[in-house]
């Protein structure tokens, strides 16, 4: 079951996110990343790993490319903010750049 | 060599693709067009084959993907509009759904 993370867990799992450049937005529903490459091949490269993970779990990103960037969001509809599914995922695309 | 078209091409070019979903801006810079597939895999997989004619091209779009939605835009930032370049793969993407 997907479940909003508590404030407890907030505690624990955000803080080695936005360590790592993950910002939570103001209103604490959402991950947000900018990943830079080296060019286009490396950027869409990525992307192909992390979809296949964001499938494998059914949790899905918001993002945008161009280029040699990609722009992530990660936010869990079903429960109205983040779930340990987008913390998953962040360390997820973290390990695959 | 990539040039902005001339107002004689986009009559020749743009007609079939606004016939087809594309929508060029106002400002006439930029055709746009939404894609809806059944889920992540498919549009992922649609991205994935835009993405190699994107390089084959050295000609990138600006795209975001959301679950089953890519949101397309084409511009030639060297021209200042839109070339052929745009035109040749707004087709291929149609062709590539």
């Amino acid at each position: 079951m997907t479940e909003k993370l508590s404030d407890t867990a907030r505690e624990t799992l955000l803080p080695p996110l936005t360590a790592n450049g993950w910002t939570v937005s103001e209103d604490g529903k959402k991950l947000s990343k900018s990943f830079k490459f080296e060019d286009f091949p490396e950027a869409f490269g990525f992307m192909t790993r992390a979809a296949i993970y964001a499938e494998k779990w059914n949790h899905h990103p918001e993002w945008s490319n161009v280029y040699n960037t990609v722009d992530v969001d990660l936010t869990t509809h079903d429960v109205g903010g983040l779930s340990a599914l987008d913390a998953k995922l962040a360390r997820k695309m973290d390990q695959l750049i």
